[in-house]
């Protein structure tokens, strides 16, 4: 038997036997003979799509550290991908981005962002596919058990750096148009792709890029998506309908510049970490609650709908304490999925100025900043929040009568997202998945903020949907990264199924 | 004019002049004719002082970096010291002490150390000086405004590494020695010298030395004089009775080894910063105030008598704050310098494990070590202190029921130490003083912890003074650390007169 044919039988006897083990097989609607043609097609090529994602791996587009060996490479990316949207068809443009500038003074090259339009039927919706191609970085020695830049498959897993976070995903969606124009089938919806290299680094220049072409490249876009999150399962598919803000603090507390010993000092001072202990202490009490006052007032109350689709959300509580390693979370029930999503969290990320190497120091640090945030749901405000916090903290301060000075800023302010989930791509997103998968997906957020899906919700105001591909267990930014073959395969069918979907629901 | 002459008239002018200003003129007993013709032998040679210091000051004989380098840097002072004191007429002992075991498993040789001996009369006292000839590291692009290991004189300060922080005071002592020497006139005293190179680095393996010589080098002593730390003015004398004592604690709160996303975990963790922070914030009060249960118990209640003490100490606060560079300190009279010699005091130094740079991270660490120490003063007990911190601490993370493990450990016990002042060589350093210096010296204590005194006095059983010669603005272990002149060449009559003195007492 042809190995490809083999391996696409084991895998549907995989989802089947699955779907029975979970009672989660329900009867999908036959898919239409196009589909199954389509379907067929990618099984067929499931390996030249592997080869792709290979040969996309291999270019080492790390964004994140600023050198520019590694800015050449995220070229090689952006212009690797346009000539493969190009050779789809696709009219191409890739707007140059100009200098990064970085905090030394030097500045980088950012790489071009990728705009692309394949089909303008005016009958047609327009769906516009956000994807990044730069990666995290990634280092051998740092417990990769292979060569990051090297696609390595072991039991149905492909290993490398991007390959789920996020070439696989734009790969997938490159995928499931490839198969239409192979099979020489008009596309269901015309097609845009926004491609950029700095995600990892935080999107640099792409909100100034998409608001100018907020009313030429964006003004024919009906709906936008996404796939750069994760199933919340290894196996069940989700779409993701929001995603947490964040609000970013640091307080400094000053005494003076230069640290002081603790044997010449220890006694006699108003001590900054003192100081800085007792303001974290008085942010969040031991079972997670925030004590900022006010911080709860906007916090969208929890509705008996709400409640609902909690309950239809799958998830194994006992393995995902086991995958995270974690011996007890604050809560023991779906109640947990709530605290990731719908409400607000306060986390202390560290101290910066203070001892932090091994070993022991008697230092009396002069000047420290303490950081935590703050990860926001609808509708807490931004400003509000801040507002909030600094009077918390200076209500606090000036009750420690210090000598020190305290400076309260919110270094960073985004919004959360929440989508509307009767909006058409949503629809249409599920019944894919129906077809595909043979279930109902997970509908659920995402705790992280993924500013990207504000950003376009607030400036091009079209419906977005966050469609992950990969697996729970998939270690984006981990070492160790991987999609599985399965997820990027199923994905590709996925995104040709949602573009017929479209086409009918529109 | 000798130009020599010139500076000798100045500087005693100009101590003249300050005792007048002062009103601390008293009048002093006049020297006797030998110690008028020391000193006039030490005006006469004081060039050639501070030239041997420049030469020793320009060994690079850093201890704390423990590269092959420096350490050869090290060996090669040890040696210059053995000669000088050899050429003095000493008998001396180079003692190896063996490797010393670095935490990255490789080892490195630990510098000699020196005991030397100059006379052996019985019917004389003796007194054995201790010094150490290693630094702290020194960088030029540090802010230092010369060359560090260049010594330099500006303005009757003479900047370098080691200067006063132990290479001048060791060389005092030394030139004292080599002016008897010169005059062919018998020392008073028989002296000993035990000399180190690692004191900088925690004084490695000197303790298993002096308790190995305890009943033969040690055995004829009958004072011990260190000269390694500062006045509290920058021209008042002072002697040092009594350091402060250290336990230095860390407290672990660990969730699991890898950090967490508060993108993804937030909200759902006990999160070890929570913890950390609430033990923390639990130790000591916005006062300085130390709140563990029963750490005053044992701490010397103050008599009338030692009220006195303070009294007499000159302490210009005005000034103290100003060169701390402090806007305000706890306390604004004396009161401050029992705060820091004979009460205890805690201090945070840290967080280890912790986000520690410039910058945002939305990290929530997932084992952080807090690091704290207690300054311990008379009759505190380190292992009771180390009960109480930890009962303490487990009370506190108890009523948390958090579901993180918390390890609370004492790395460093260090006892405090207090001499009796009423012993021979402390009257002896107060009447040098007074003849030197024309004034009463402050009776000091150290809130630092000095080991080697306590050391000292716990093996060899012999009274132990601090007599230190360097002004409160030298900068030992900063950059642009200096020794005036004036201090080193008055340092010396100090020692010339502390060994007459001694003879006449003892």
């Amino acid at each position: 038997m042809d190995p490809k044919l083999g391996r696409m039988a084991a895998s549907l006897l995989a989802v089947l036997l699955l779907l029975l083990e979970r009672g989660m097989f329900s009867s999908p609607s036959p898919p239409p003979a196009l589909l199954e043609k389509v379907f067929q097609y990618i099984d067929l090529h499931q390996d030249e799509f592997v080869q792709t994602l290979k040969e996309w791996v291999a270019i080492e587009s790390d964004s994140v550290q600023p050198v520019p060996r590694f800015r050449q490479e995220l070229f090689r990316m952006m212009a690797v991908a346009a000539d493969t949207l190009q050779r789809l068809g696709a009219r191409v443009a890739s707007v140059d981005m100009g200098p990064q500038q970085l905090p030394d003074g030097q500045s980088l090259p950012i790489p071009p962002v990728i705009l692309a339009e394949l089909g303008s039927d005016p009958t047609k919706g327009t769906v516009c596919f956000y994807g990044h191609l730069d990666v995290q970085p990634a280092d051998r020695g740092d417990g990769w058990l292979t060569d990051p830049y090297v696609l390595t498959e072991v039991d149905g897993k492909l290993y490398g750096r991007g390959a789920t976070d996020n070439k696989g995903p734009v790969l997938a969606w490159i995928n499931a148009v490839s198969a239409f124009r192979a099979l020489e089938q008009d596309l269901p919806v015309n097609i845009k792709f926004i491609i950029e290299g700095m995600e990892e680094a935080g999107s640099v220049a792409l909100e100034e890029l998409v608001e100018k072409e907020k009313d030429r490249f964006f003004s024919g876009v009906d709906y936008i998506v996404i796939s750069d999150n994760l199933w919340i399962s290894q196996r069940k598919p989700a779409i993701t309908y929001g995603t947490r803000g964040n609000s970013y603090f640091m307080v400094e507390v000053k005494c003076r510049d230069q640290d002081f010993h603790s044997g010449t000092f220890g006694g006699i001072l108003h001590e900054p970490m003192a100081d800085l202990v007792a303001l974290l202490g008085s942010l969040v009490d031991s079972s997670g609650h925030i004590l900022v006052p006010g911080i709860y007032d906007e916090v969208v109350p929890l509705t008996e709908e709400e409640i609902n689709t909690y309950k239809a959300i799958h998830l194994d509580l006992e393995e995902y304490r086991n995958s995270s390693r974690v011996e007890k979370f604050l809560f023991d029930t779906k109640e947990i999925l709530m605290h990731l999503w719908r409400y607000p969290s306060l986390s202390i990320h560290g101290i910066e100025g203070a001892f932090d190497e091994p070993g022991t120091k008697t230092v009396i640090p002069g000047r420290v900043i303490g950081k935590f945030s703050i990860r926001l749901v609808p509708h807490m405000n931004v400003s509000a929040v801040e507002k909030q916090v600094t009077r918390h903290l200076e209500d606090v301060f000036s009750k420690r009568n210090s000598s020190n000075k305290m400076v309260v800023s919110m270094t960073l302010g985004l919004h959360p997202w929440i989508a509307n989930i009767d909006d058409t791509q949503y629809l249409a997103a599920k019944r894919a998945i129906r077809t595909v998968f043979g279930t109902e997906p997970d509908m659920i957020r995402d705790g992280s903020t993924i500013p990207i899906a504000k950003m376009f919700q607030e400036i091009v105001h079209k419906s977005v949907v966050l469609i992950p591909l990969g697996a729970v267990d998939d270690g984006e930014h981990s070492q160790n990264e991987k999609i599985n073959r399965w997820n990027y395969i199923e994905g590709t069918k996925l995104f040709a199924a949602f573009f017929l979907e479209m086409a009918q629901l529109h």
